[in-house]
This record gives C-alpha cells, structure tokens and sequence, in this order.
C-alpha cells in the first residue's frame, strides 16, 4: 500500500485539482478578513434564536421567571456578536459576487447596526409566531397542547427560519437569509424562499415537499399540506437567454385559502380568499374566492 | 461596535423579551424535577433500540455470538435508565399540559414500570422488523442483501421509530412517542404518526413524503411508494369551532395492497384488500378489494 | 426502582435478546478484520470529496492561491486511507452477502487500488460539476451567484453525492455507493440510485421528493423539479416469485427535457429531447421529442 | 484473532472480575438515587467559579459593564443546580461509608440550602482572592500585570480551588471539597487540604510539591516557594493501631512567614511572625518570630 | 496579510521543514500498517482497566450486582481489541528502533497472545491494588473511608498505572509501558519506572516529585512522602561513552521501610527493614534494618 | 428547591457580584476586538509546533516522505493565522496593562509581521531540539531509542515548549510565551520562564518541581534533575517598597555542569564549568569550575 507508484498518482491528481485552471468557478479565495459565512455559526444563530422566541422548549431546559432575563441577556449578547460577524461577511460575499469596487466593500460598524435592527425585532417576531403555534393547534386534531405543537411539529421549525430569514432578507443582506430556510428545508422538508410574504396564523401540516416561492404573497389564516408547490410556471429571459431576475412570478394566496397534499400552483396568479384547492392538482389559473377546486375523477381498470 | 448605544438597545430588548406578558404560551416554566422530555435522551433511546434490535448493523460494530449477551445486557440497562427518565418527563409534560392537579403528579416508579413494559416487547418487535426487512427486499430489485437494506434503506430507520414510538403510545405516554417518529420523518421523510397500526411485512420505497395518519390501519404485505398520503379529508369541528379529538378519520388499507407514488387517499374509507392505487391520483372514495385505479389520461399541447 | 424483580426482568429479556434463535437475519456476525462500512468514515469521505472538489466552499474556509496544494494534498491523501478502509470492507461485505467463498476474500490491496482509479476521476468530476452550477445557476431567476448556488441549493449537495457514488458503482464497490446517495437523500430529499446515468448540466429545483431509478438513463441539459419520479412500473419475477435483478426498468429522458413538479414517470419508455412534463402527471409510456404534456383540466365545485 | 479459545480466556476472566467475592472493598455499589460525585460535574463547578470571581480571565472572554449581570445571573444559576446535585451525592456519600441508617438519608432539600450557603460566600471569596492575586504580583519581579498573575501563575488556580473547597469543607460536606483541591494538585503540583485555615494576601512562587496539611494555621502575608511541605510529624495510633482522626498535627505560620523551596516544617510546631526558613531544611520544632533559619554550609570535594 | 511576500516566506519555510535532510532523526516515517502507538488509545486502556479494577468508582458510575458481568464483558472486549492493537504498534516501534531485519516484524497473532496473557493477570491485579488502598487509608488521619482514598487520592491513580504497566513490561512489549506510567505522572506527579518491584500493602502520600527508578526493589509495606528519589547516583559507560543499559542501579527498600519527604536515595544500596529516612536528606550508602536518619540541625541566623 | 427565597438570594447575590465596585482589580473588561489571548487557541498552537518539529511523533500519525511537505504547509498556514491573532491580542494586552495611549494600539500587520518571524526560526528550533532529543537519550541508560525519547520523556515536553516561548519573549510579544510554558509547567511539573537563556544539549532527568528563572543563563550539555530550583535569592524593592523589574538575579550555568535532585541554586552566581552539585543541598556562593559539592552526612538516631 502507499507503494511509491500510488504516492506518485496522488501527487500527480493533486497538482491537477490545485492547477488554478482546473476549477471552472468553484474556488472560491477569500480576501483576507473575508471569509465566507459560516454554516456553523449560522446554526448558532438559529438555535440562540429559537432559544429566545421559545424560552423553555429549545435551548437551556429549566428556566424560572426570576432568573430567566440573565438568559436571554446572554443569548442576545451571543446572538448580536454571532450575526454582527456572519452579517459582515455575507456583505461582502455580496459586493465580491456582485463584482463591485473594492473601495466599497462594507464595513463592520454597518454589520452592526443591521443586526441591531434584527434583534430589535425579535419581540414582533414572537408575537406573530405565537399565532403560527395556535394555528398549527387548532389545525389538527391529533395535538394536545401547544408545548406538543412546539416540541414536535416540522412547520414550527420551518416557520421560525423563514420568518428570522426573512427579516434578514429585509434587511438587504445577501446569502445568509437562504442558508437559513435551507437548513429547516433539510430538517424538515419545506422550502419556504426567505422573499415570500407571510401573514399571521399561517401553518404547514405534515410539509415534506412544500415549496413557497421568492415572490410568493400569502394572507392570514392560510394553511398548505405536505408536498404543495406554489412555484413560477416560467420565466423570461433577457437578450443574453439568462433569467430576468426579480419578475413577480409565484402566486397570491388571500386569508384563509386552504392546499391540500401535493397541488402544484404555478406562475402570478391569485388564489380567492377562503378558497379550497384539493390535491395532487395543477393549478396555473386564478381561482375565485370562496372557490373549491379538486382532481378530475380517476379510472378504474 | 457595542457603543453604550448598542448596549442599551440591547438591554431594551432583553427587558421586552424577558417581560411576562410577552410569551403568548411560548414560554415553558418548569416545575422543579419536571424538566421537558430530552431530545438528545430520545436520540440516544433511538440509538440505543436500534442496536438492540439489530445487532452488529447499529451500535457497537465488532460483535460476537460469546460476547453479544453482554453489549445487549449494558444497552438494556441504559436504554431503561434513560427511558425511566424520559417516561417520567412526558408523564409531567402530559399532566402539566392537561391542568390535571399537581397531587396527581406521576412518580418514577410508575415510569420504571412503564419502561419495563415497553423493554419487554423488544423481543416481538425485532421479530415483526424481521418482516418489514423481508418485505423491503423482495419488493426491490435493486437491493442485493439484508444487509444492504438495513444499512442504507430509509423504511428502516422509519419503521422502526414508529414500531418503538407505537409501544410507547399503546402505553398512554404522551409526547415522546411523537418526538421519536418526528425524529424519523426529519431523517427520511416518512411521518408516520404513532398512533397508526401497521401489520407485519410492510414497507416504503424511497419514502420521501409519504404521511401516515393516526387513525390509519393498514393490513399486513402493504406497499406504499414515496409521497403517499393517507390523511383525513375534513374533521368535525367542536361547538368552539375546534377540532374534536380522536373521531377515526384516516383510511383502512387491507392486506396486499399497494399505493404508488403521490397518491392521496383521505378520509375514513378502506382501500379492499389486494387493491392497487395509481400514482398522482386523490381517492376519497371506498376502492373495492383487487381494484386497481389510475389516472386518467393526461392532455398533450 | 431498580428492584430485584425489574433486574430480573431486565436479564431475562437480554438473554431473550441474546438467544441466537431470535434473531432472524438482523444480526451482523463480522470475521475478524471485516468490519461493516462505517457511516461515519464515508460521511468523513464525502466532506473530503466536498473541499477538494469545490475548495474554499466546504473543508478549510480560507484558501489562497499559492497554498491550496497543500491543503488537497492532506485532503487526498486522508480521502485515500480512508476510503481504501472503505472499499475492503465494502468488498468484503459484498462477499460475505453473496456467499462467495473465503478463500476468495478481497484483500487490501485490491481496495488500495480501487481507491486510487477513484481518487484519479476527481479532475473530471469537478469539470462536470461545474456544469451542474452552471445549469443550477441559470435555472433559477433568484439566484445571485455561483457562489450561492454551491453554498445553498440543495441539488449540489445530492449531485455531488451522486457522481461520488456513481464513480464508486462503476467500480463495482458493494454498498458503499448506495450509502453514499441515500446521505444525500436524508439531506435533501432528493433519492438518485448510484446506478442511474446522467449527462452534463443537470439540475433539480428545490429538489424534495425527487426519486430517479437505478436504470435511468438521462441525457444533456436535463431539469427537473420537486416531487418528481422517474420509477419503475412494474417488475418481473422470477420462478421463485423473486424480483429479477438487472433488467432495465426506469425511463430514458432524451437531453433538455424539463420536468415540473411531482409528475411520476414509470416504466422502461422514453421522453423525446425537449420534451416538457406538466407537474403532478402520471406518465406510462413514451413522450415524442418536443411534446408537452400536462394535467386535464380540473373541475371546480 | 477472537478464536474460541480467546474468547474461551475472555469470559472466564469477566466472570472472576464479576464475582462478589472478588471485588475487596473496590467495589461501590450504589442505591438507585446516590451516585457518586461526578468528576465532571466538579470540573464545570470549578470553571464557573473561577468565571464569576474573575470575570472576563475565565469563562466567556468578552464581558461589558453593562451586560455583566446577565453572564453572572446564567453562571450563578448552573452553579446553585450542579452544586445541589453534586453536595446531594456528597452526603449521600458520607452517610453510607458512615454506614449510618439509611432513614437518615439527606434529602435534596439540605443540598439547596447549603448550595445556596456556598454562594452567599462568594462576594466575600472574591475579595480575599483579590488580595491573593496582590500577593502574587508584588512578590515577582518578573510578574508585569495583576492580568498576567490571574491568567497564568499556577498559585491563582491552586488557592482558588482551596478557597471554595474551604467554604465547602466548612459547611461538612464530605468528599467534594477533597476532590476540587485534588483537581488543583494535577494541574498545578501544589495540594492544600481544604481543611487548611489561611490568611490574607497568601501567594506561593513557582509551587509544584508545595503540601499544606489538614489542620494547619496559616496568618496572613505569609509566602511559600516551591517544594514546601507543612505537614504532621507523626501521628498517635488509637487502641487498634489505626491513625486518630482529627488531632492538630500540622505546623501553625504566623503573619509574614516566608519559607524557601524544598523546606519541609513536620509536626504541631509555631513558625514565628516574621521568620524566614531557608530552603531544603528539615524543622520539626518551633522557631520564633523574626528568626532566619538555613541550611547548614555544604561540604565540597 | 498573506500579502505575497508572506505566502512566500511561509512556503520557504515548508521548504526547509519538509527537506529529509532537516529531520535529524526526529521524524518518524511508518511503514505502511505500522503507525506509533497511540496516546488517546492507551488513555483509554487506563480508564477501562480503571473502570474493570474498581468498578463503580470509575466508569459507569451506577452498577448493580446483578448486572456488573454485562458491564465487565463490554470492558474487557474492548480492552482486549486495543491493546491487542497497541502492542502489536509497539513491538513494530521495538523493532524498528532496534534495527532488527523486517522479515522479523511481529504479527497481530502475537499481539493479541500478550493481550491476553494481560488480561489473565486483571484479577490479581485487583488483589494488590486492594491491599494499596487499605495502606494509604490507614497511613493517613485525613481519610475517612476506602472510597475517598480511591477518589480523591493521586497514589491510587499512579499505583494502578504502574502495576499495569509492570504487567506489560513483564511480557516485553516495548515503549507502552513507559507512556502508561508518565500518564500517571503528569496527572500526578509521581514518576514509578514500569520496570521497578514493588510489594504489596505500597503507598505514597501526596506524592508530586517522586521518582522511582528502574531497577528499584521495594518490599511490603513501604510508605513513601512527596518527593523522594530513589534514583541512580551514576552509571558506568561503555567503551563509546554511552550508559551500559541493564545494570541495577537503584535503591533497595526491604519490607516496612519510611522515607520522608524530598529525602534523595541514590545507588544499589539497601535500606533495611523497618528503617526510617528523614526529610531532606541524601542517602548514597547502605541504611541498617530499624535504624533511622535525619537531616543535620541548621543553623540559625 | 429554587423556591422564591433561594431565587432570591440568588438575584441578590449576581446583583453584588456585578457591581463594578466588587470587581478589585479581577474583572477584565475587553475593548472591542481586544480579547485576551485564548488558551485553547494557544494549546493548539503548541500542538502545531510540536507536529511541525517532530513530524510523525506528533500530529498526523502516518507521514511519507513524498507527501510531508502537504501536511507542514497546512500546519504552518494554521500556525501563521493562529499566531498572528494571538500575538495580537497579547500586543493588545500588553498595551493595556502598561495603561499607554490608545493610538497606539498594535495593529494586525505587526502581529503578522511577528509571526513570520517566529515561524522563520522552526527550522533552528528543529536542529536544537535534535541536541535535547540526544542528550536525554545517552544520558539515560533506561531510554531505549530516540523515538521512546519523544514519545515519552516529559523533558521533550517542557523544552519544546520553552524553546518556543522564548523565541517569542525575544520578539517582545507580551503574556504568550509564559502561557505557554505554564502549559509545560503543568503538563510536567518543570518550569521553566521563558526568558531564561538556554544552551544546547540541554536535559532534565523525570523533572518534576524544576524551576528556571528568568535571568538564568545556562550554557551546552548541562543536565539538571528532578526538583532542582535555579532561582533569586531576594531581590531589591524601589521607593514603593515593589520589586524592581529586570535585574539579573538567577544563577549562570556554564557548560556541562550537572546538578542532581532537589538541589537549590539562588542567586546571580555562576556555578563553573563541569561543576556537579549534589543533591538536597541550597547553593547560594560560587561553585568554581569542576567543583563537586555535596550535603553534610547526616546523623542516625
């Protein structure tokens, strides 16, 4: 093993794989003091968050009313330098991707003024999350309380990621808002892009295979069941064939709309208030308000 | 950076955060020695069951016949110290959630005999497991062992949360059985709710998406492909407008039969035995025993 | 707690568990020195694939230029010992599983080859890879960069795990490859058997659910979406009632063929170049080039 | 490897290792609910001390003025929780190798109280800690800062472990206190009993083989070197030959001592206000104040 | 930073590290299967031999009578695979440093013959470490039970490493023996050469800066202080100048000898029965049975 | 437990614990982007230095000739940016501490530059740690090769250490150098400051309680024992009554002098060359050139 035939073959592939030729776009070297985010960190984040918004469900198990604002106290302070950091370097991962003049390249006093105004608000964040639980609850009979609703169920994961990610996106910071709601799609199935628009009360049953488009406007009162796609049907492309970015292409879903399992909404078009759309539909028309719309009758053979 | 400004937002923040009125039910108080079921104890339970059940494939991977006594022997005992532990959490998680008198508090003894009960059925359950990797083998020609299907095949992993999380249910515990098949749907994709009973050879291919509802019951030789949904269509709603609680709502699936893939079938209706249900196809109707349904002909532009 | 009764208990289920008549086929007995695969390891082997084939992206975050060779030198030569471990016991595993004779035992040697013909394909799957992001990239209106398509989109986490594993299936390596996709598959949702073939420029959006067989054959500038199968319909048995291993059962897609989200496409038929597949279809048999296809209409009630 | 005679050799040997006869006294078995102290448990003890009496040199390296309270409140509460526990299985401790009645177990009720004892002490530790540190600093000339006496002089963490072992040994908690002064000798080479009574402003240089016995008294300004031992000269046996518990034995150092590396002081003896001993001396009888003591002049060959 | 000029100079640098001309005999470069012994696999055959010598002291912490073999069996196998493993590491190093031709390499079987004649040796083991236990309780006023001594005191941790290590220098496994005993020493500061005789009923108080060499003999009952060496005072050179290897050289104590503390005892000289060695003091001849030394009077100044 | 009384107490207790009138001099408070230098980061860069120097024996076990240069150019990249961020927060710390302006705070390029610099010097501290390696191994009949000399010997430990440090203390940078031969202090009881100047050749035999103060001066071949103090005698105070900085007062040790166990030098004397100064005894004049000093004889009772 490791004969001097293989030790050559080695050193031979890995002066090909370090050639900077041979790398098509996907080396990425940093400037110094550039890094990229980090997944570690941004993991971090999303758990101090949790943590916050959930005080007693995730992060430390035993918390008392007295004493639970040192907690909280020390999240926040975590959370702050975590994201300072990681929203800096998701800055200049921007202007780097964008091609922008170095001159330019952002600085950390904006990181932290950008996180300032995320942590600030994490308060209204818990208020419209406290919906999504209650939503989640009364939308199924098979729960017992709103602690089993929290400890439990994907959509509340999905739902505290995207709406964290959200505000992030809000905010203009590039990358870091979609590492975000990516890692609650690996944990839980749901993809909900970080641009969409979410109402109150909002909840996801089941949710493997949901996906919610950039663009996507979604009322109060609305609740998907797994494997729904509110997508684009189609894009134009510029004088080059590369997609326009920024279009409004993904559906508006008014309050109170009911998806059922795997119906598949595509392109801008409007989904009436309290409509009902059965599964395993193709839906790439408005719908009426009120409407209720549901697969052709099969064939028995 | 952290300007007495900064530090003052901060501290602004963490008064609203840490302020009584602001949990809206988010925030969990324990009471002393009543701490929340444990993820990372659950994970370990799961661990822990599953090298107990299949020996050599989980768990310690060097295993001989004169030695496995003593791996299974110290793998029981910390399975039933941390399984006493966890029972007695969700005995005062499902107390505490049901405003049930605190002088009703269950004690550790009554989790130990719960733990014992449920560490007494581990030798039926590998024997019913023994059927699901059987079923998963034969039901693929792409699999070349046993081996290969314990190892690598997501079903196991999904059908051995729930046969565990279904004991613990039949058991009256609450929480944990569904922390542990949530477990498997983040890891697989198959949410398979524990209250749900399953015969013995059945199995999942791929699996990615499939929901299994609480009432369901579903026969022995029963084959599902990925994204099947056996939901409820509706559910009657209390004189508050709430869900009722534990009317049957899922299908009944027969022995023999087989659902491809994206199907939905909703409601309390029974697919007949040896039945075949076509791929993308919504059924909320009774399908008689050795039918077979499809799709109907798609239009082509 | 504890009582002599419950360790009684606890005794007798462990010898029930020990009993080697209990344990139908669930428990790997290993020959000295021939261990199972280790998860662990070949997680280890996909993050190391992972640095050298996008550096600066995954592994060491900070590279430069002018140190980058030392950084895949150690990344290699790890990869090399590693996965040459792998491979014999892969090897090992397959013959053990086939009941193939001792004396025909893989040794080390052939492994530290097998690895080598591996480690020396690692060229050329960048080049291919870096047309998966190129075709992920212009795929997708809200994507800002290559760079955030490598860091965020679930597709080059599960192609990169799949052309791994293909490598390794072209090899003939037992188990391993499928382990390798199925880690993927936990990931994202998205199920690639490693025997499947696929052209330059693939892509998958959003991704969960996706199942492509092990027989697929797919050509050029392919995209898929969520949801979608390309599976098999039906299979035929042997005179003993087994599945036939080996015969091509899984569609052909012709190059630049899109299909949209949770259409099923089953059976051993071909859909033409530039073909488009509506979403949520159920689709048996061939499409002609250029055609598309898409749901009947639904009916509104 | 493993063959049967091996295996044959391995059981045979747990099973004399298992056998009760064998075990000598080495052998702890505990009553469900007493587990020994944990090693572990001490070590967090200790780091959260050393982090709340000198914030920002241990535990979390980035501290505010204005945030402090939050990272003291977090520290304090784990503290009073494994402090409760870890004094709990102290006394549990005690009581059985007391072989008192087990109906006078102690309860969890009188670990929280003492717990909550032990902190109320610690402003009052940290202010005789500060003195220590004063000590330390103006007693080196190669010392640069009070920062660089806290960050690396091996007395600091040696007197620190002494200081709250102390409180402990005062409030009769069995074997804790032993432990954490016994972590301080690993680390740094110096073992003070916690029985020791010392004084203000106490440093020792260098300190590895320093020895300070259970029932010395130590005033304050007092300064050891390295190598010092203050130990018992002998001590009475009672009527069956054992060593008598709980006599003065050890020497008494008034204020401003100073002894010199590698002195050894035996016995029941005084050490004057002011005295010097010189180094590698042997004193086993008093010396008054302000005498100076030396080796007596070598002899060259 | 990392301007070109560094990146240049950083690689020079490897330059000249990596030059086979540089290494002066300080690199070790493996034959392929031959890696060194590893330090964290002798770590842990410490705290299994720990854990199987005084069970529930070390290891896990809550055994039972009835359950201890399971624990007893999972710990020997283990320990059994290891050091199997570690000896065959260090036969190779003994080889390989003596220059002995490779077609000698010593194979796994031999190895694990060793292990296992190491393994027999564990309950006698248990024996002697017993009576050490019962000298250092009765030999100091401060203990109060056997389970303190085992704990807390630094002569059980040195002790038990030394018989071990004396075991497997017994059989000539080279280099091991010597890193299991310097573990106890850094953790201790007791420096026990693997190769010493030591009798039963052996204990040190305190302990830090003891030396016992190589070829010490030390009878039943002797006590030892901090401190004390029982060391060579020189050694004979061979005709190129260097130590002659082998020749004993250091001290012998008969039965129920003391040595108080820093005391220096060099050369093959006796200390006879029952005599009593004073602090401090240097010991080059032959010490008669009862008598006892003591440092000359100092003088005061 | 935690009832309100204890909580409290508890909140009384972070409330003086906070207060910035508590703090004595014990609190440090970080400007931003000043934190103290980090002990896990330091003990990282021990162990990159240690792998860099002694390749093989630490870090990476399994080295080749033709692939070394890959694993010293990616330590040496960690070591670099390590280094340079700790040096850094040492130059801050130094600034601090000696209370000079802000604007003159040390900036990143002069760490940077310091760390090129210290790494430049590896391959002079390789040479002369080969002397060390040499003169432990014939100074030792009980060592068997080199590579035991390595592995085992505390020695290579505490001198590896030193040599760095003091490499460091001659570039200025403040704090580091005697962290990190604090860290050998603990490790292996010998303490040696790391402005001490050191020949080569150098060696100390077991070590545990050698201490080396920082003006020593110590020339090639000299061998010191175990508990040996090379210290100040007393040391002038200034007009505060504080001990003035910088005056050399630890002994000169010229070539090839030995000095054997717990022997005590004090003081600016130089100790000639070939000296040998026997054990136990406290030197505090002169020794001339090939002098043998020894204690008294001592008397027998």
């Amino acid at each position: 093993m490791n004969t001097p035939d293989y030790t050559h073959v080695l050193t031979q592939v890995v002066d090909k794989l370090s050639d900077s030729n041979s790398f098509g776009g996907l080396f990425h070297q940093h400037k110094d003091g550039d890094p990229l985010p980090s997944g570690k960190s941004l993991y971090r984040i999303v758990e101090l968050s949790r943590a916050i918004l959930f005080p007693g469900y995730f992060g430390t198990p035993n918390l008392h009313t007295h004493t639970i604002h040192y907690h909280i106290g020390v999240d926040i302070e975590e959370l702050f330098t975590l994201l300072t950091e990681q929203i800096q370097a998701g800055l200049c991962f921007g202007v780097e991707s964008s091609g922008m003049a170095t001159s330019d390249t952002p600085c950390r006093e904006t990181a932290a003024k950008l996180a300032i105004q995320f942590i600030s608000r994490l308060p209204e964040l818990r208020q419209i999350l406290a919906t999504d639980v209650e939503a989640a609850y009364y939308g199924d009979p098979a729960a017992n309380s709103f602690g089993e609703i929290i400890c439990c169920y994907p959509i509340i994961r999905a739902i505290t990621n995207y709406r964290i990610a959200h505000e992030l996106y809000l905010l203009n910071i590039p990358l870091i808002p979609r590492i975000i709601t990516e890692m609650a799609h690996s944990e839980t199935g749901i993809d909900i892009h970080p641009g969409a628009c979410i109402g109150h009360h909002f909840t996801i049953d089941h949710g493997t295979g949901v996906v919610i488009g950039a663009t996507c406007i979604i009322g109060n009162h609305v609740k998907l069941y797994q494997g729904v796609t509110l997508g684009a049907k189609s894009f134009p492309l510029d004088e080059n064939g590369n997609p326009i970015k920024g279009i409004p292409r993904h559906p508006i879903l008014e309050d109170d709309v009911i998806v059922y399992s795997n119906a598949t909404i595509l392109g801008r078009i409007t989904i009436g208030k309290g409509a009902t759309i059965g599964g395993n539909i193709w839906v790439t028309e408005d719908v009426p308000a009120g409407a209720r719309i549901v697969q052709r009758k099969n064939s028995q053979t």
